[in-house]
């Protein structure tokens, strides 16, 4: 089911995103949304049109506007975060230059608003509405991210407002507008939404899991990008409140200087994240706000059979690998 | 009466644009609004709102919405440049640094979203598709000018294509919007954005006029700019034109290579753009170019004395030192 509404969006995108003048802006946007990826956003945004009873094909411009939407924040944040790197290829940044990542960025942040005037006034409005709540959230979450990286006090609860805003509120807002789309009442809208934000903070937690312990073969990205980046993730900040006294200091150095042999890095940092049990209260959280999300599913007023297929799609993003 | 448009707008924007968290976020947003300027199209919508029979306290988010999207495009397009000042201050990628500038210029993109949501539904509409071709042309424009820049036979009529998307547009469409808001006739909106890029034209070669030959103590910006860059102006590409094959080589060879003592190649390319005639051709255009702005402005359906107010605001425009 999840793999033809994947289909479906894959072809939209390619008959809605073309190569114009002047080439140089438009070419890197079909080259990062042809790098693949999971297009779990605009495959949320399709299946809430379909569960609330609407049809996923009037979500697809909505679909296409959150996926250009969240592939303009990868472009930016890889050009702030000088990553090598995106889904197994050259970031554009690399590939051209970071100008060009600058101003192509801008063009699809744009491009995104563009495709939502497919819908009447009333549709477009609460959407655009939703969309420039969430993309700005989505910046504050990306500026506390840079925050974090020079403070040394991050909390949980500090990182857990941070993903909430730089990952989940684009997630519960793709759930969103399809449900808006699909006419679902204001209730199942606000229950769809926070469906969404359980997720996507479980989805960023097991994202936080995968770059430091993910296969360096399927995992698409520098396995251990976040330790080289000095990365507080959720991983790190357990570790230290975690640990022994005598280990705080050494995981606290090797995030706070520069210039290591970075392979030692990474398996000294892994090994601390095992060894203080942080990997294991990481796992919980994932299970945890998995299960959160679940059961705010199970109180939205659609047949079971609909639930189950957020369901089991939740579940396939928590057994991932990628 | 424009300077009190001014005034009505900046107190409009101080109480609408301000600091919240994460600081590091929206300070350089208040910081670039702060800095001066014009404010050129802001007070074109409220001054479109008004002499269409509209109220331009309506207008007033709109003009945000504009002048908000013109400092972002500022804030990156400094970036791009690598420019240190900007209305004589630091550029906010010198007080801060390039990601800053990336970041509270993408936020900025999203806010001059927001800010149009105070209009009704169809109102809305309408302002935010005029808002957004206008914002994807202007990026359009900036890709020209990058593409420009490793260019040597870039010809005029190019030239007035690109200052056309990356200027005029702007200006043109900050009047359509006014006109929008105050319901103005379907006939009129479009003559409005005529007389805009018409308008814009002569605005921008007057930009490049003033950056060769323009005041160091008034200007603003370092004066002899576009020569340091290479950029092909108006000035440049007509000099290229009306030159003996001699002085051509000159010229093109002081715009094409690096590392040269940069007041020398200031005077140099000065002296050739007087000498050839292409500082007149140049001063010719503006009028011209204001001109033709002018005559659209007379067959529009509003009385004479309204359009003496955009007349006059044209022509301050065009003697200005700034």
């Amino acid at each position: 089911m999840i793999t033809n509404y994947k289909s479906v969006f894959l072809n939209y995108l390619e008959e809605r995103v073309q190569v114009k003048e002047p080439k140089n802006l438009y070419q890197p946007i079909t080259y990062i949304l042809s790098l693949g990826g999971k297009k779990l956003r605009p495959i949320l945004t399709l299946v809430a049109a379909d569960i609330f009873g609407g049809n996923h094909k009037k979500a697809l411009d909505a679909a296409l506007a959150v996926e250009v939407f969240h592939n303009f924040t990868l472009i930016h944040d890889d050009i702030m975060d000088a990553a090598p790197l995106r889904r197994g290829n050259q970031t554009v940044h690399e590939k051209w230059d970071a100008n060009t990542g600058i101003l192509s960025g801008d063009a699809m942040l744009i491009l995104a608003y563009q495709y939502l005037e497919n819908y009447d006034a009333t549709t477009f409005k609460k959407l655009t509405s939703i969309f420039s709540k969430t993309a700005l959230e989505v910046c504050e979450g990306q500026q506390m991210d840079i925050d974090f990286e020079t403070r040394n006090n991050v909390t949980i609860e500090e990182y857990l407002k941070m993903i909430s805003l730089k990952t989940s509120v684009l997630v519960a807002a793709a759930l969103k507008m399809g449900a808006v789309i699909a006419n679902a009442s204001k209730e199942d809208i606000k229950l769809i939404y926070d469906f969404g934000l359980n997720l996507g903070i479980a989805f960023q937690l097991q994202d936080d899991y995968l770059d430091a312990f993910g296969n360096p073969e399927t995992f698409g990205k520098q396995v251990g990008g976040d330790i080289i980046e000095n990365k507080k993730t959720y991983l790190y900040i357990k570790a230290i409140e975690l640990v022994a006294a005598s280990e705080k200091e050494i995981l606290s150095n090797l995030f706070n200087t520069e210039q290591q042999e970075l392979p030692q890095k990474i398996e000294k940092a892994k090994a601390i994240f095992n060894s203080s049990g942080a990997t294991k209260k990481t796992k919980e959280a994932i299970k945890n706000y998995t299960q959160k999300a679940f059961d705010v599913l199970e109180s939205i007023s659609i047949a079971s059979e609909k639930k189950q297929l957020l369901k089991e799609f939740g579940e396939s993003l928590m057994n991932r690998n990628v």
